[in-house]
């Protein structure tokens, strides 16, 4: 079901983990679509709209507000606010910039529910499926997947996020079964995933990023 | 496939639209129980637990907050807020207190999304059976169904509510989807449902729902 997805040519997605530079990456793509006279719309999930901006707050707090303890959130709550969220990015966003014509970047896509609630929380693969089979009905074009080891990646964020949200809290163990399926998918969809060796020098990664999305440009102009 | 969801013999919800008399039929179903020497754990949906709660404000909130043009929640955004927020429901008060051999009495379940957003909307009642199965994976032993003409029950809140949240918002029209969409779970599931005719007076309506229960759980004894 879920392999009869449409790809959209002027959707890309960036994935990977914590401090695997997915910033730098989004400017490169973004500066090389520009470059070749596109309209680009930069994004990211979960959010991309006010209403999904504040449900992005409530998947990243780590307690609720006004409580000392936190509840729990459960992984199919997970899972639903996730995909609520996208319903609304895509639907307000994403969708009405690709039908005038705009390039969509977006930091974070379906994959990411794949890799983090799937393979990370153990929800069963065929569910998100059908969630996103009826609520985005496409896959990007290209997917650009940074990739880095787990503990390269902590040691990278770790001066930075003084105030870790609840998804960057959790242990090393949940970040491999993370990176493991992000790397399942790209095996499986070696047409759509640009493995980016995410170790290399900033300026290496940007390079690769580049060439990638070059790459993928004219294979479209020339199909 | 939903039909085959079992019934929990203490968990009763009260469904209607607005204006019914739910609050007045609570009070009725909690004595009840109460009286008959019972825990009673009161609860209702969209809500029950303080991250629930957050995400019953987006699905009611007429805007988002720090907007003066209202973001216009999609259906399918709308469908999976609700079950967000029941599976977090579920987890967290539903199935714990079930499972210490308490009585649930909730405001509002399952059914809701059916009417609401299933008849009201227009979403595939497949996708919600879907969604139920997975995250609540029963129904109700017993859900008592106000049942109101439309006008009528606007006549009734028309001077409470001075400021209608999004959903009371709606036109007349989705109101009366979201009636036959009841009515029709109720003709479906007669072991389940009891039809309460909620335009009667108030000492009435309480009486019948009074009756209801006490007759189903007298049922359930001699079963």
């Amino acid at each position: 079901m879920s392999a009869a997805l449409p790809m959209h040519p002027r959707l890309v997605s960036l994935e990977g983990g914590e401090g695997a530079g997915k910033s730098t990456a989004l400017a490169a793509v973004r500066e090389l679509l520009a470059a070749r006279g596109h309209e680009v719309v930069q994004t990211r999930e979960p959010g991309g709209t006010p209403l999904a901006e504040r449900i992005r707050e409530l998947l990243l707090a780590r307690s609720a507000p006004g409580q000392d303890v936190a509840e729990p959130l459960h992984p199919q709550t997970e899972l639903l606010l996730m995909f609520a969220a996208r319903a609304q990015h895509v639907a307000e966003v994403v969708r009405p910039a690709l039908e005038r014509g705009a390039f969509v970047v977006s930091d974070r896509f379906t994959d990411s529910s794949y890799a983090y609630q799937g393979a990370g929380r153990g929800l069963d693969p065929r569910w998100i499926a059908d969630l996103e089979q009826r609520t985005v009905g496409m896959r990007p074009g290209l997917t650009l997947l940074l990739d880095l080891d787990v503990r390269q990646g902590r040691a990278r964020t770790s001066g930075r996020d003084l105030f870790p949200d609840r998804i960057e809290s959790e242990q090393d163990e949940f970040f491999e079964r993370v990176r493991r399926g992000f790397r399942q998918r790209a095996q499986a969809e070696p047409e759509r995933f640009a493995l980016i060796d995410a170790a290399q020098p900033p300026q290496a990664v940007g390079h690769d990023v580049a060439a990638a999305v070059a790459a993928w440009l004219d294979r479209q102009v020339q199909a």
